[in-house]
């Protein structure tokens, strides 16, 4: 690791944990601040640390990026993977149709549709399901209860979370005569190479069409994709946020927590939304927005700071009427 | 359609596609002034269109209501419907005391309880749960890993997605000595007619008697309706939507997308409540809300709009301020 | 139940329903002062009531808590359990490795993996997933389709509702020249006992070390909690609540419905979190917040009074300024 030990280098480590549950035996790591006031407090016996500490009651290792250091020593480690490379499980109920890679394990329970592909190295857990004529790219990381319905395209290298929804039909209605008619949601679902899916995400199929999330692109947990988006490539989307319809959102985009994105409008390339906001127009590329409506952060930030001072604001424009109203000279 | 052909009636058209989306050999259609710009750029091989399009640079079928044109074609098309009429699959685990009709189809590994009963017309896809004693109306659609818990109630013609989790137990719980002792959820969960249930939406039960989706009501992704709600029918609940227990929502109202509403209010008919707002009161019918608290819509408006004036009108309060303290006389 | 009956003892009682719900011959109980006005509109055969209310047109039980009262009634009728005691089915899957307590009941399709341990009295609903080397502890009741990843503790008690996502990956990435580099999921959760994980919810496994629930803590439905969180004891946290990666709750804290905590902060004992509230600093313990970014409730409320002012205020300042550019004595 290029790193420079202070202190006792003959502790025997037997595992990687943070610096604040980290039990003696396991070697942990410092690179937040914030974290400082534990260096002298964990019970780990050996702690990774920026190059500006210089020592601490336990023996330190000075790198370059502490938090990279224990990547690299978890990945000698292996922490042990999710069973893979068993084949098809006999309890897997897999089209004859379909045209499943030699090395891809299907887990038991699964169910597999017809005319189905699913590429080479690719990894489908426990009791998912793949519906016709879905394809599956290289190498992809599908968990238990992962529902993918017909027609949807997912590239190489995707990782699919327990439970999340792919292709689900979009929510459309025309009324009639006060009645919600639904409109068939012809469309599909087409995902890029290297995205990962969070938990139970719902991401819509399109009405006609595609709705498409980019290559490299990471949506967490909870996430809500409407019928017919397009999300670029290389885009963060957080936990619990939603995106409503036909809405476009371009390259490195970053969509804050719980954050809210209204239908039918783009989103431009490295624009960043905050969290728990809720966007109702267009925004331009590397826009910084936050507040509901969101606007511009700094604009935000001085909105805010003012209603704090409002109550009081209030009151000194209520002096001022009465100030007014009855003159020093009337006194 | 009844429409008017301006340009070649002799393209070949092989699909249907949204105007930004569309190849060529494809039919598209123009029914939102917003995308007018991309008439002209369309790669499809023909447009339907509102009959105030004189022309393009494509072929044109001028149209009442382009939208309803393209969906009459999907129908025309039936885009391949998911697989039913198959039967009950062999691997499915089926309670000899249920009650199933004769046409209804049962996917691979899904599990239907003790004196369930599931009229004709069904489709219950793979990886569904029924529990015992629950009823399922004619023509109901059950996609993948549903889970309907024990003594629910769907009607005719309903729709639910996957992950939907329908009579899980609503969140009681009593305080005792600082411990939280739950409360039996004995009731159960009854949804009318028609009723579409979006992905991984969840619908508790009632601690006593039931929880009511009326008919004719679409529900969008990731709802949560708490116990012994009673929603009425025709509305719409939007992705992300929040209902707390014991609320009572009258016909025809539109929860907007993110929005929460607290437990034990009534909505009234044809209410709005507008995107990411909180209710925290009982709205009369028709009453249009917006915000958190959620207030009448156009005292919101106002509200915002002091809001973004507030940061400039601090300074000029402060201005004022001194302009009294030191009166234009004593400079 | 010791209490005093007013009207007629003879009213043969067939079931348990809430006031507005219930049906003749059957019980009710009014515990809640709105809904006062339903007493003499039900059509339950009888009503329990606090002490205070003297009389009804229906024969009434005056007890010290009607709602206790009704809650005793129901353990006595003992709405039917979910079907338990049944054995391993036989469509489970199980490893042979795995060590299952004899009375372990395991419902059709669930899948149990390598290593897993099951203790006494556990109810593994329909297809429940359990990963490699996980632990259920005594009498935990898992619903169908819940998926719990490898390597997670659950405590004696749990009851995990269908759908939950229990040890998914947590949401880290490094940015390496514009990418998103997937950082290993290498730790696990663990879950204390007497806890209830709603429908749907996430709880995300660490990055190293364990995402802690602590004991007698109750999470609703949609609950979102990052990796790394360690929640206390005898919380509640409610419907759509997210926790951000790394934040520290104590004990005895309650998260209102949809509020979102950001990451690394400690949220003190007692501490309540109002609904749809954001959280954005750390909290002293017993602290009462509000609003987003959320401050002191009686502070949010004078904010948000002050809001509702505000546009008549902002009329205020101009004629106050108007007044100042043309005082009296010019007219």
């Amino acid at each position: 690791m290029g790193g420079t030990l202070v202190g006792d280098g003959a502790v025997r480590i037997t595992g990687v944990n943070s610096i604040r549950q980290a039990r003696q035996g396991e070697l942990t790591f410092l690179s937040d601040r914030r974290y400082n006031q534990f260096l002298d407090q964990t019970r780990a016996s050996a702690v990774l640390v920026t190059r500006d500490i210089a020592s601490s009651t336990r023996p330190i290792i000075q790198v370059d990026d502490p938090y990279a250091a224990v990547q690299a020593v978890l990945k000698l480690d292996d922490a042990q993977p999710l069973e893979s490379g068993a084949g098809i499980h006999s309890t897997a109920v897999v089209d004859p149709s379909a045209s499943i890679a030699d090395d891809v394990s299907i887990g038991p329970h699964s169910v597999i549709g017809s005319e189905v592909e699913i590429a080479k190295g690719g990894v489908i857990h426990a009791g998912a399901y793949i519906g016709a004529a879905s394809r599956i790219g290289a190498n992809a990381l599908i968990y238990p209860h992962v529902t993918i319905r017909e027609r949807i395209t997912i590239g190489e290298g995707c990782i699919i979370h327990p439970g999340a929804v792919i292709g689900a039909d979009g929510f459309g209605f025309s009324q009639v005569d006060g009645r919600h008619v639904k409109i068939p949601q012809a469309g599909t679902v087409r995902i890029g190479d290297d995205v990962e899916i969070g938990a139970n995400t719902a991401i819509d199929r399109a009405t006609f069409g595609e709705t498409v999330i980019g290559s490299g692109t990471k949506v967490d947990n909870f996430v809500q994709i409407g019928h017919n988006c397009e999300i670029g490539n290389h885009c963060i989307i957080c936990g619990n946020a939603g995106i409503a319809g036909s809405t476009i959102i371009a390259d490195h985009v970053v969509v804050g927590a719980g954050a809210g994105v209204i239908g039918h409008i783009e989103i431009g390339a490295g624009a960043m939304i905050g969290g728990y906001s809720g966007v109702t127009r267009s925004l331009r590329p590397g826009e910084i927005v936050f507040g509901y409506p969101a606007v511009e952060i700094e604009r935000s930030k001085r909105m805010h700071a003012a209603l704090r001072q409002l109550p009081d604001a209030l009151k000194r424009l209520r002096a001022l009427e009465q100030h007014i109203a009855k003159p020093e000279g009337d006194e």
